[in-house]
């Protein structure tokens, strides 16, 4: 029998784990929730996953709307083995009682804190950690993205300290309220939160971060230093083992692949939906080492590369799968993560 | 008598250069050079600049559109005692044949290589070697930037390693065929150049750098990460040092100075002409000092930061001014360099 799994809150997260669930043959979408009737909500119905209200008091407003609700919040957790919660940051921390209380397992994303779940998940580090758990959290789409390069190259050559720049997107494409439209803007918290919220995953690692935010919609980007521990370790080296790596992709300015624009390009021509990349392209020509420091460039689409995470971390939690490197396999076959290029 | 300042090119640094050096009392202009009868050479002559055409068979086309021209790039050699050439990256070299053989003196701006003149200048670090010199380059505008708050921390804590980003704007205001408009754009050379250029100027200083361009237009920016030598630096120290410091102002996110935006905003309000920046805005809350590693951010006007610099290096070579303190002060009380906030 698949698996059971409800959504709450289906925005630019939720829906796309919603769609990629969908998409896996050991799980099923039981339900989305909205909190309010728009088109989002028609596109959860027009989709065929019956759609839920956050708000009790709200369902009219849906129905005014000629929008069939099934029910509330409470209803679709009790229709659900699993909620994944992707609710707006800190509003997940306040749902957890609620989770807690009803007996359903849950999964947090990255705009929570690490204390939700008291575990941060990624596929490659830890899934065994969440095989069984109650509680798990995504970390969010840049501490994903420097998990999945970071953590191999740990293990292999080993790393003395990372220092990363976050050169970040001002907002998602379908945010007209964002910023900057022509400024660069620090996050004036030094180092950023970025590298702690890495150890929560990968504790044993000493990283500092610094960010900043500027005028794009598309993609992050992370400009990465770091000291290796194995100081006769060669680029080649570095990308043989990110070719090895499940969810990274090497791109090359050969292929005139000279910014994140051209990225989101192969996206669109792939197909994926919603132009979406769920791997982390690395630039194979910024893979450089000086006096025993390895340099490179990635990017990284916040709207996406969580979701093959999300999806393996159900399989963990409710056990369908045991091991990671099949779960992940699975996944990404049923989301048809092909190589773009 | 005043000292007779030709300007070659009168763009995007010419033309600042040029009203910087009106306003000063120890030296004049007798020219600018243009190739075309644009805007800016409109702008000359209603400055009252004598207009001179840097292609000899062009003269016409000037005189066509009703410009009076002077005559030709030898004629403004002629005419001066030292050039300041401000024409595109690459262009500098190919005139300083023309230049030494017509025995004038002579300044390059930081798009030539450090060979042009085999002596790269900054005022703060080496305006003494400059004294009396035929040619000199003014670094380019980050490489300014880095040399402006660099020098100090290095001369008064030590500095064992620079690692930096540049988050580069992706065109001047004025230029509407640049780009990115929606991406983040990695500069390919890893490590970049600009740290080998603080190099032509600091020489001893182990400095590394990665450099992205974005969608912005108002000014660069600058996350740097410095290992100290001195391991009880503390973060007021280094604001100390800052704010004596010529040409570095610190800025607060107190006063709502949170992004590159409201420092342009400043300038305009501050009625600098152009809304120009002289100087390096540096983040207060930005200098944070972690495991004897210094952080701090740093904006910079792309357009005229370097405008001091080729002042102080005018009185430096044309011997003017022996002594740099005395230079700086003149060049900045001229502009009316005044604290912005």
């Amino acid at each position: 029998m698949n698996c059971k799994v409800g959504i709450n809150g289906f925005g630019t997260i939720g829906k796309r784990i919603a769609d990629a669930v969908s998409l896996q043959n050991d799980m099923e979408i039981v339900g989305v929730s909205k909190t309010s009737p728009n088109y989002e909500s028609k596109l959860a119905l027009d989709r065929g996953y019956p759609l839920y209200c956050a708000i009790p008091d709200r369902i009219s407003e849906f129905r005014d709307k000629g929008m069939d609700v099934e029910g509330d919040l409470n209803d679709l957790i009790d229709e659900s083995d699993i909620i994944v919660d992707c609710t707006p940051g800190g509003v997940g921390a306040k749902n957890s009682e609620l989770y807690k209380k009803a007996g359903v397992k849950a999964i947090y994303q990255g705009g929570e804190d690490h204390q939700v779940a008291d575990f941060s998940f990624n596929s490659l580090v830890n899934y065994e950690e969440a095989y069984g758990r109650d509680q798990t959290r995504v970390v969010s789409c840049n501490t994903t993205a420097l998990c999945r390069t970071l953590y191999p190259i740990k293990k292999q050559y080993g790393i003395n300290k990372v220092r990363a720049t976050m050169i970040r997107r001002g907002g998602d494409p379908k945010q007209d309220n964002r910023g900057p439209i022509n400024a660069i803007k620090p996050k004036m918290k030094v180092p950023s939160h970025h590298g702690p919220d890495v150890m929560t995953v990968i504790p044993d690692i000493e990283i500092d971060t610094t960010a900043v935010k500027v005028p794009t919609t598309i993609m992050h980007f992370h400009s990465i230093n770091i000291e290796l521990k194995n100081k006769n370790t060669k680029p080649e080296d570095i990308i043989k083992t990110l070719e090895e790596t499940p969810r990274v992709t090497l791109v090359t300015e050969e292929h005139g692949i000279e910014s994140t624009a051209q990225i989101i390009e192969l996206a669109r021509d792939a197909n994926r939906p919603r132009n979406d990349v769920w791997e982390i392209p690395v630039w194979k020509e910024s893979i450089v080492i000086k006096n025993n420091e390895l340099y490179y460039f990635q990017a990284v689409h916040q709207e996406s590369d969580v979701v093959p995470e999300n999806i393996d971390a159900i399989r963990a939690m409710t056990k369908l799968e045991k091991n990671p490197t099949k779960s992940i396999q699975k996944t990404d076959k049923n989301l048809q993560l092909n190589p773009m290029i």
